[in-house]
């Protein structure tokens, strides 16, 4: 059995060390500090970083602040489609192509979680793994529920730390379905959709409008028989969106064995030149920034009014009234939130 | 040209003139005068109400507070799945059926918008028009995104007032993908997810966990030579959830005959038994309530925060300094919640 260096597994150790006695980060020169370690290259540094982040910590804001001098380097490509069409797979071969150009790279991988049951995939990320065994490749899961404010402002905030630690490009992996998922990719630069023969609901999804067109489409296992029915498929639905600028390239990939990855990496920087021709890149980054304001903000708000609720018997005591039909839900919205804030029950400022 | 009964255009109807010159609903008084009128089957009160609630007007806690007492006979079924499946034309022949048992019907079909172009699917609605012209169907097409609070609450809001006019059965139907699609179908009794040969992608999210497994599966469009190949995929998916209490019933059905539907009622009927039988059907119903304050109490909180940012230019300025890299992002959050109210950064009680 072949022994992996150290750092390979130094992402999943670091998160574990960090839960129980962690560094202090409380002064802007010890998060300097930190900045300065993940630039150099430091994965645990990077990791611990991505956790105060992720957790919103007292760190965060601090950390943060040390990271703006370095921020708006990295290009971000989100990478999207139906489970079983081979995403990390061609996720991985795509690091493998920009690791020989020279670049290094971070991977975001939302794991997706089931909205009810919370149930997630195992297993894609077991494959993984032999993309780790590499120092200039940093890559971190993040569960798709769970964050304070969502996971779409969540992502930003480990973009900018792997943009921070001085990553070239950042690859976003998400499967398109799911409450908050759809969201997330659209903080990418670039969204290549991931599609496969079979992936049928995706192409009626796509003509009905419901699924975005994505700036590029890539079907993978094109060895199937039924890939060129799938390309087919795939042309017609983008023949009805005349209107667009940008034309979405299709390229055919066979992601297990590399194959057109190289063609895959062309499009997606003619993508990115375009995007840098309109001004369009400059746009999405601001638009980000500031969605994730609002939305940590109404999330604090909302954490605050759940808060209230728990804690006052009172509060409480509405809630069992509307669950016995014996108070409308409106009414007691209006009671708690006169009661939380000084916000009168329409939103307004009291 | 064979002329339809006013009525069956009643709804488009009333929600134009509402938005012109609305009636007066301020007091109790006038709410359950309205409330009668639904339950005696006048149209235009129903879709009067229905306006008022998914608008949360000044009106709507009044008139759901005149509902209060008629609420909870209705059952509630959800019809979901890939778009293309046939559900609008199994929904349509499902009502026709229990139209013929004798019971009422009310239908809410969302609208499927694209989360970032807002494209609506349009077509499929005027499908179902032959189903209108019936006195015992009242049909409200939602749009998927614009209500306060979520999508959610505006369903559950428009399910009272059908239940409270008296409806017997609530028919939700939704395309099983888009950010609050997935949510919606939640507040449903039951659910039906309705596939069809070709629906690969659903299949796949099955298996992975992503999509929830819904309580009845229909596979449409039977006469399709690949709909067998789609039986065993789907009866395989099921073989792994070996921890469930309710067997998941599979109904092959070909909609545009109208084939299978009364067996499809019968296994809805199974399942609605079974949820009576372990006592989940209130537990459902109270957690719908509950969650409904909540995100109508946080969106209102929200709301504010956005009017607030918009008013003020101090505010305003924060974001800037946020796009332009100066400040960031939850140092800003900070100071917007602190400035808006008494809330601290971190969510607490100031």
């Amino acid at each position: 059995m072949r022994h992996l260096p150290v750092y390979a597994y130094l992402p999943v150790m670091a998160e574990t060390t960090n839960s129980g006695a962690r560094e202090r980060i409380e002064t802007d020169a010890q998060a300097a500090a930190l900045v300065q370690k993940m630039r150099a290259g430091e994965r645990r540094a990077t990791a611990l970083v991505i956790t105060e982040l992720e957790r919103l910590s007292t760190a965060a804001p601090i950390l943060l602040r040390a990271m703006q001098p370095y921020l708006g380097h990295a290009l971000v490509v989100g990478f999207t489609g139906p489970p079983g069409a081979g995403k990390s797979t061609l996720v991985n071969a795509y690091t493998r192509h920009i690791r020989e150009a020279g670049k290094s790279v971070g991977i975001i991988a939302v794991d997706p979680s089931s909205p009810i049951s919370g149930g997630a995939i195992l297993g894609d990320r077991i494959r993984m793994t032999a993309t780790l065994d590499d120092d200039g490749v940093f890559m971190r899961s993040l569960a798709s529920r769970g964050y304070l404010g969502g996971l779409s402002p969540a992502a930003v905030r480990i973009i900018d730390a792997l943009d921070a630690a001085g990553k070239d490009v950042v690859l976003l992996e998400t499967v398109g379905t799911g409450q908050s998922e759809i969201e997330v990719i659209g903080v990418a630069d670039t969204v290549v959709l991931v599609l496969m023969p079979g992936s049928g609901d995706s192409i009626q999804a796509l003509k009905a409008g419901i699924m975005e067109i994505p700036d590029v489409i890539a079907i993978n296992k094109m060895d199937h028989p039924a890939a060129k029915t799938m390309l087919n498929a795939v042309r017609s639905v983008l023949a009805l969106d005349r209107e667009r600028a940008w034309k979405v390239p299709i390229v055919l990939t066979e992601a297990q064995r590399g194959e057109n990855v190289d063609e895959l990496w062309a499009k997606i920087g003619e993508h990115r030149a375009y995007l840098e021709r309109e001004g369009l890149l400059e746009e999405r980054r601001r638009r980000n920034l500031a969605g994730e304001v609002f939305a940590v903000a109404s999330a604090r708000a909302k954490a605050h009014l759940q808060h209230a609720v728990a804690e006052d018997p009172e509060l409480r005591r509405l809630l069992d009234e509307v669950a016995d039909r014996h108070l409308d839900p409106l009414t007691a919205v209006r009671e708690i939130v006169e009661k939380v804030s000084r916000i009168d029950g329409d939103g307004r400022r009291g």
